[in-house]
């Protein structure tokens, strides 16, 4: 067992001694909501938006991308558990923003080491062996992070299996200042 | 808006003034860990398992599955952002452990309305219309909790963009403890 493991087992096993009322929440989101947002370690939804236990569906990925997956994510969301609202939250200083599909694909190419950061991006350290079926994926990398938000949004707003009555909102968090605004 | 797009922009205002120290954190997570969890509402890294504030990524979909939305999210997070480790956690009570992919499918063609649940799962309150695009999409429930914790940590072990000095481990939550156990 790793060491970062043993530390997480480790605060785990004070929580459980604290779970209280925490047992009695059901599947279902309280506040009727899911929010499709980053993988980004600085997004905490308890914290900037005061969602947390019970509340609400979160579901994130690199880049809080509408990709099939969170779409599989948020009709299970509305159509079994309830939710009536969906939010997309995307960042400032977001990893997605600092490549292109074509960069990940050569540094995965070149080698499965993690790259350095240069002032022009990433460049790879080198050690091969990569591998070449970073060619097959979509990384998503966007340029312009407010033109992402609307392109998330819209998608969903025009899915086949997502159904009108849903309100869905886009908005960006600036993880310098922590203020969320709203883009859609 | 929204009634709760309006409080959580309220809370957010409270808290872009206390934001602090948490000005100075970076895209590159501390802690060096992505984890791969459900999008369950009772499912707070923060407080089970100690990853808060720029500790870890935390990728979230329905079911915490290691699907190719998921990879992506991993291999961005460990090629771009530096992680060394990965942590699958599922949980108990998971909405996808209560029906099929098939089950998935009619709930959806029959209408989009959301379902009700029964002793026995789910069933369409029948407002239609509905759509048969639910077809085209892999539900992944899942009867075997283990079994799908097994299954997606051994899928990203030999996943060919996944390297092998990654740590990958798998555990499960219970919701009515809020206890994990090591699977994997």
């Amino acid at each position: 067992m790793s060491k970062l493991l043993e530390e997480m087992l480790a605060i785990n096993a004070r929580y459980v001694e604290n779970f209280g009322e925490r047992a009695r929440l059901s599947v279902f989101p309280k506040k009727k909501v899911a929010v499709l947002m980053c993988m980004d370690s600085r997004m905490e939804a308890h914290e900037f938006a005061g969602l947390g236990d019970g509340d609400a569906h979160i579901i994130r990925n690199a880049g809080g991308r509408a990709t099939d997956d969170a779409i599989r994510s948020l009709v299970v969301s509305y159509k079994l558990l309830g939710t009536e609202e969906f939010v997309v939250i995307h960042h400032t200083d977001c990893g997605l923003e600092k490549v292109t599909d074509l960069q990940m694909r050569e540094l995965l190419a070149s080698s499965l080491e993690t790259a350095e950061r240069s002032e022009n991006g990433f460049v790879d350290v080198g050690k091969g062996p990569g591998s070449r079926d970073g060619q097959y994926i979509e990384w998503l990398a966007f340029t312009d992070g407010e033109q992402a938000v609307r392109d998330d949004v819209t998608r969903l707003r025009n899915h086949a299996l997502i159904p009108s009555r849903i309100k869905i909102s886009g908005l960006i968090f600036d993880t310098r200042t922590g203020k969320l605004t709203q883009i859609e």
